[in-house]
């Protein structure tokens, strides 16, 4: 079937994008309006304007195409990530870019996507490539805040504290998901800076620490 | 039917709870593994172990218990505020308080009732009483962070700045909502702790004042 799979259909889509792409985009509109249980095939298809049977070339069920929705709000990030491990700039302002582009990534979007994190459905071990990824994620922060507290002097405490201190600058970004219901202006404004500046002063740098950061960030490219 | 509803049943319950107690346990449960969407009355009653009709002398139907379960998360922590307000603690000293208990009530429970905050169902009008009661928690903490801020020196930026310093706050709070889904360690830690205390570094208030207001901190009662 691989063959099959994201055939060019026959007709072109009104949106322009590829058959794929629709159908993403109409999943993600229906399981974060309609929620996942509650959302067919049969409507995704006809969301995307195609025949069920046309979404089983690109998808082989709905949990194919949550998957490809989770993973799109993590694989940025941790390319980033990956990035960041090869730059030169201090700790803290790489740390900062990654924060602010990470959450920039999370409220993007028409759809909250992040909000499917917390759908009971994920404990399936048909989601474990999203967990693994996330996880690879959490890793990139954990050695960009291990080095911002070593180079800012306050690296002694140990590997339990890194640990909860990361789970605290990784919540804090992904605080923005539960924020996106109650906070419509959320999207166009600042939150980027804003949670990329309180995540070095939730490691303890002062106001200072914290403009040198955001004037030493890296632009991802 | 209010006098009818909430009336003694026949027999005993197993758990030693009260039946409207036994549907909430049951429910929470049924919302937080199967999915809201996913779960039928029927399903509900049959898990608490009593009949459909039993179930609807305590609530006329899922989403009441829902919205039960949903002011179940907030509204001690909104008393807690007003609390709060009548004491003469420095404000530092009660904001650390409140981020503590309202940390502590989130990672509460055997089933992660914060996740329901993300469901598509929670714009429907019937669960306006609970966006009430959250917003009042909100209004809470940006008392509580304007008096902070005013004490450390800190408050004259404006109120946008207050605005976005609560959501932050209080964003770094709910995280632990989505931290639950894949630390299992959580509810055990220090996490109240901990984040009581990210709360005021990211404030700006630097490691001799978060000492301080943690020992300040009134104990909730």
């Amino acid at each position: 079937m691989a063959g099959v799979r994201g055939r060019p259909r026959a007709s072109a889509s009104p949106t322009g994008l590829t058959t794929e792409q629709d159908i993403r985009l109409a999943a993600a509109r229906l399981f974060c309006t309609e929620g996942y249980g509650s959302t067919s095939t049969y409507a995704i298809a006809r969301a995307a304007g195609i025949s069920q049977a046309g979404m089983y070339h690109h998808f082989a069920g709905k949990h194919e195409i949550l998957l490809a929705l989770l993973l799109e709000t993590v694989r940025p990030s941790v390319e980033l990530c990956e990035e960041l491990g090869r730059r030169s700039e201090p700790a803290a302002g790489r740390l900062w870019a990654l924060c602010a582009y990470d959450t920039r990534l999370l409220v993007s979007g028409d759809d909250n996507l992040g909000a499917l994190y917390l759908l009971p459905e994920l404990s399936d071990p048909r989601f474990a490539p999203f967990h693994v990824e996330r996880q690879r994620l959490l890793d990139g922060y954990r050695d960009l805040v291990a080095a911002t507290l070593g180079s800012a002097g306050r690296g002694q405490s140990g590997n339990a504290d890194l640990h909860g201190l990361t789970s605290l600058v990784f919540g804090l970004v992904e605080s923005v998901i539960l924020r996106r219901r109650s906070e419509p202006g959320l999207v166009a404004g600042d939150v980027d800076v804003r949670i990329a500046d309180a995540a070095l002063r939730l490691l303890g740098l002062d106001d200072d620490a914290v403009r040198r950061a955001r004037a030493d960030a890296p632009t991802p490219g």
